[in-house]
């Protein structure tokens, strides 16, 4: 690739420190004149048929604006898949968080005070507690309509003959691993602000990564046209997957058009665990066929998922999980087995990773439990199976890029692997070293989420490009990465590009930051809309210094003939030029995978394209108490090519951080549905006290030709390898097994005691 | 021309309540916390060097944040054609109004009470207070480094041979007409509010005609790249002409920069007489050739006009009076030459009629008075030089669509002119009946202002249609205008559109509300990008009803197969369809007159098109006491095509009232280069008491084949023709000349002496 200008080098984002200070201007800094305040009345058991919702009190109380229940809803019912959710429940409830009625007051405290005053007559039922009671015969229905009983969704992935493989096996590995929910734990709660103007309008401010798709189910719950609803992305204080749904966004929109005043939601953080998203739990069968030398024959996968009270967005994550259970290994024999069921155990749904997490997670400990039977090094293992460049991947399409190989080295060469958690464990008598590793392969914009992504681009008279996308930047630096793009493919500085987003009635519809998608398609949007402004302005020039178009080129806010680049004039002049001839240097490009497609067996083109990654851990582990520090973590990926290296490592920092914390600390106690720990004094995320000491973020750039500039994605499957590699380190160290998450100390000192 | 759906139809303005209540959200309804006010120390004398300015008390004044003068502006001069205006006068002041310091504080009083603490000392020079003595020789010169003195620009249009044609003139006449100063007299004085991002992105809110020109000036002005200028244009409280300058805008963004908090200013209305601009003042000495059947052989027009302190759009004014100088009649011979001069007389700039306003005047009462000399009836002599369609402009490009004629037949026919003003003058003895008429031509988005403009288009997923301009609704309903031209196009509803402007982040550029151009070439921008989307629907529907989509149409938001129109789909079925095969439709349309061209003696093509109108009128005049009333006006006006009659009429009605002004109440009294009378108890603005007894607007419709669905323009020429038509009626009923502005009671008693 020729030498670039920008693109590659790090510029600091305009607004990281107001984010990382908490001043900039969040959804709860929003404080309009007359503005109302929301509460919610919301289930507090897991099933129940609603008999009475009695409102009187509360619509009476001081202060109090309006009172909303399920016969005040339009259209009550929505969902990204199926239209399964009600905004408030009319019927029965499914799990603990679901809203009965919603109200809004002059303040927090007298809306509190009113929920307080409604009273809900139930009649409690039977609650489904886990996938395995959802399926198993006779068990309650948690939604009596739903055509399949409590099965959301099954599926199956083929490729090759599994059977076949097995046969040529010369030995076969089983086991069974578990993930479980994790909180999206993102600093700011869900929040809301609604406005409605003179002419009916309804604006929300949101902090969300989907606004479009906030627009959407808001128009459809609300009946209302689209343009009549236009939703402002705010300044995010996190979302990692959690912020998509209209939870609190319908509310507060129903309050505001009957008020006809502003009308703010906010979840509170106990709302957060017991009432928004969590991941998926997933009960993993895995049994891979192997042959001596190493080679992996065959994969049979089983995945049980329990998806909570309703659908959201679990097919996707069930089928992503299937598709990426194999992990970045060329085996040419798989099936992969999903039931996706309803239960009442709160409210599954996207987050960071996707159903690929968790199947990362079983696939890494599978590919150490499996050396360890081979008795060779985990690195030789997934070395001789590792996929490269132009391999199918598991839906068959060809790998268009990959150094998944290229991470292996280089993270097990940045902690020195031969050199680790090997020998004499430790001068200390009871602390033993171990080390593990883990492969990840992730998709980058899969099936239904490819595409649509447009950009407009615009050339202003001083040569400054102003860029318009339907993206949001939830915290990932999408809006720093999108500029740089945009820079570079103009021959323009960083500075003097300006990224407009965040409104979803002046940008074309984006599907949303979800799906990895940003970097890799709204940067090819990007870049198109501005090759197309380039090619204008490169005409305008050739006319100004006598030149055909195809010869000139720009670079450093010049355009130069590129044979002679001593003729030359500045895009300055260029575009003052056409802007005192009335032409105006504007552009569109719509980019979407039209492409992805597969069939009944998952098979065909089914995402733009893939990353890998490695992870490699180096532990100690004290064997008499299970407790562990992480010494050193290598994190070595391949992003096709960094934008932003600074950006890269940040967000591999931040992933590893989140992996950790699924894999070693974070677990949501549930008992009977109900969450026992909707707290961070109990629910511990990872501090900076339990990072590893030694976290070296590694970048790979196996250049992707489908990619702007080959950029591929990072963000969000940073979380994936972590997990596994640190309870693969941890397993070394003890030498015995931990299948089931998280490996908190004493579920260490547990395997240690069965192991031993 | 097809039947139409939504196009001719009365829409009401979804704000239009709000604005005339007053309640809508004007920039002085932002109140951001911490917001600064700021106050203008002002020359308060003609001409003066500037000694010394001391800003020392006031920087120590209780409340204040910051005090500006000369040097702390980066680049202090700007305007539209030369860059003579400082931001804030460091050398000498040209007009009271003229701003040496600037402060913002933390209340309006103590901003204003600083203020009084600056001490400027004066060296005073001779004021330059008539465009007369600008151009006599040894005059005190406004400008010392202007090249050609205080002579702002000189030109001549020639079209023909004009001596030719007074050799072939049967009589000659000759006279001088006077049109005077006159203020915008918005409701909404000129107001700004500034702030600046922590990224050092400057957002400033305006009340502007001309958002993108603010952004541009300010540009230069602050030192800044556009991309880091944003302008919000707000609800506006009137413009006619006179919002477009950053006058207030560069003090207050001045202040953000320095303090980072937001800042307002805001101009008294004492400021808006004495500093706002003004409409040029014009002495008009006309010489018209005429043969005895009263067709016009010659037109020799001299314009001198006091330009004011600043050039401001002076040229453009000039040139376009010429230009318009010889009215709607086909004469071949023309010579118009006209002189713009710097005087100390104030700020003269654009205002609503721009130039035309002045020559119409002077045109139409010279029509009357060729009239009184052939004995003729001046309907009778109009309609014998009236232009008709194909006749060439006084700039020599082809008419392409006048409703002249037709304008004179049903202006006269409406108040009965072969009845009125005749004879017997009434009952009473004191009392004249006086009838009057006056024609008009004006044209549409001239040079320099003929483009270009641009629109994006949307639709959505459920069928709703999304369009976003540069444009500036100033009050004159651009935006249910352009949503109907759209709506039209698409074949939806008007509900159904939204119009998305007033931000210069997010759209194109606009050369702004100016030159009548807004209906017409936005509507064409608008047309075009609509057009787009609706072929790109249309072919998403030909392969899901299996026909082709040239056959197809839209209307009522059903496709449908022309010949067999009950084959038909539903649009909305279309834009869902292609949102699921994340087909996005968009478009992007510029449209700018690229063909406007004119040489050295201003022939070639001008303009876009030409309005055409007639106003008539009948007056009963008191001859003892000089008081009269207008008992009938009459106003056809040929608008290519009214998208929206009801908001034609009102702009009809709006404009009348404003010529009423120019012509009978509105003086600015000026001594000495200074304004004796800076409010409204003593500059009388016409009221609904002043307005005719009868007001009866007319629309024709001469359809423009240049325009959207044949449209050219209503708003801005509808003041021009009231002055001449009652000043007309006025003197016909009196039986004496007027030649002077206004025709106040005093005036017309003056004339009566002088007369009879």
């Amino acid at each position: 690739m020729e030498s670039l200008d920008v693109l590659g080098k790090n510029y600091v984002r305009e607004d990281g420190k107001e984010i990382v200070a908490g001043s900039g201007c969040f959804v709860d800094d929003l404080s309009p004149v007359g503005v109302l305040y929301g509460a919610v009345v919301r289930a507090g058991r897991p099933h129940a048929r609603i008999l009475n919702v009695d409102t009187s009190k509360a619509s009476r109380a001081k202060g109090v604006a309006c009172v909303l229940t399920a016969e005040d809803v339009p259209n009550n019912a929505y969902g990204p898949v199926f239209q399964d959710q009600p905004v408030l429940c009319g019927e029965k409830v499914r799990y603990e968080g679901d809203p009965i009625a919603a109200l809004c007051a002059d303040s927090w405290e007298a809306a509190e005070a009113a929920a307080r005053l409604i009273r809900v007559d139930y009649e409690d039922l039977p609650a489904v507690t886990s996938a395995e009671e959802a399926i198993r015969p006779g068990s309650a229905l948690v939604h009596e309509s739903h055509p399949t009983g409590n099965i959301v969704k099954e599926g199956r992935v083929i490729r090759g003959d599994v059977a076949a493989g097995f046969a040529e096996a010369d030995i076969i590995v089983e086991n069974r691993y578990i993930s479980r929910g994790q909180e999206h734990a993102a600093i700011e709660t869900h929040i809301c602000m609604a406005e409605v103007d003179p002419a009916g309008t309804l604006t929300v401010h949101v902090s969300s990564q989907t606004p479009f798709r906030i627009r959407g189910d808001l128009s459809k719950v609300l009946g209302l046209p689209i343009t009549r609803v236009r939703v402002l992305s705010s300044t995010s204080g996190g979302a990692f997957g959690g912020k998509h749904e209209i939870m609190l966004e319908s509310l507060a929109s129903l309050c505001a058009l009957r008020t006809r005043r502003p009308v703010k939601f906010r979840m509170s953080r106990e709302e957060e665990f017991t009432t928004s998203s969590i991941r998926h739990t997933f009960t993993m069968d895995y049994k891979f066929g192997v042959k001596r030398d190493g080679k992996i024959t065959a994969a049979e996968i089983k995945l049980l998922v329990d998806g909570g009270a309703y659908c959201s967005a679990g097919p996707g994550v069930v089928t992503k999980g299937a598709l990426m259970g194999p992990g970045p290994y060329r085996i040419d024999n798989i099936q992969a087995d999903f039931t996706l069921t309803y239960t009442n155990n709160g409210n599954a749904g996207a987050v960071r990773g996707f159903g690929a997490t968790q199947t990362c997670y079983a696939c890494e400990r599978h590919m150490d439990l499996i050396a360890r039977r081979l008795n060779m090094d985990p690195l030789e293992l997934r070395s001789r199976n590792a996929m490269e460049t132009g391999d199918p991947a598991h839906s068959g399409d060809p790998i268009t890029s990959c150094g998944f190989v290229e991470t292996l080295e280089k993270a097990t060469q940045a902690v020195n692997w031969d050199a680790i958690g090997r020998g004499a464990k430790s001068a200390c008598g009871t602390k033993r070293m171990g080390r593990g590793l883990a492969g990840m392969i992730y998709p980058t914009a899969g099936f239904g989420r490819g595409g649509p992504t447009a950009a407009f681009a615009r050339v202003n008279e001083d040569a400054t490009l102003t860029v318009i996308t339907g993206t949001t930047d939830v915290g990932q630096g999408a809006n720093v990465i999108l500029r740089q793009i945009a820079a570079e493919e103009l021959g323009i500085a960083f500075e003097n590009v300006h990224i407009i987003n965040g409104d979803t009635s002046i940008s074309p519809f984006d599907p949303g930051s979800t799906g990895s998608r940003i970097s890799h398609l709204a940067g090819k949007a990007v870049q198109a809309a501005v090759e197309k402004v380039k090619t204008q302005l490169l005409e305008k020039a050739a006319g100004m210094i006598e030149a055909d178009a195809e010869d000139l080129d720009i670079r450093s806010e010049e355009v130069f003939v590129k044979g002679a680049p001593d003729r030359r004039i500045s895009l300055k002049e260029v575009a003052l030029a056409c802007h005192k001839a009335a032409e105006l240097v504007l552009s569109e490009a719509t980019c979407h995978s039209t492409d992805l497609v597969v069939d009944a067996n998952y098979q065909g083109k089914a995402f733009e394209c893939y990353v890998f990654a490695t992870q490699c851990a180096e532990v100690e582990v004290d064997v008499e108490t299970g407790e562990y520090r992480v010494l050193q973590l290598s994190a070595a990926h391949d992003v096709g090519k960094a934008v932003n290296p600074m950006n890269v490592e940040g967000q591999i920092e931040g992933g590893s951080s989140m992996g950790y914390g699924l894999g070693l600390t974070e677990i949501i106690q549930m008992k009977d549905g109900m969450v026992q720990n909707p707290d961070f004094a109990n629910y511990l995320l990872p501090t900076t006290i339990d990072s590893p000491e030694r976290l070296i973020p590694i970048i790979v750039e196996a250049a992707e030709p489908r990619g702007p500039f080959g950029v591929k994605a990072v963000a969000e499957p940073a979380v994936n390898p972590t997990a596994p590699a640190v309870v693969n380190a941890i397993c070394d160290a003890i030498g015995a097994e931990i299948t089931d998450l998280p490996a908190t100390p004493e579920a260490v000192l547990q395997a240690i005691r069965n192991g031993s």
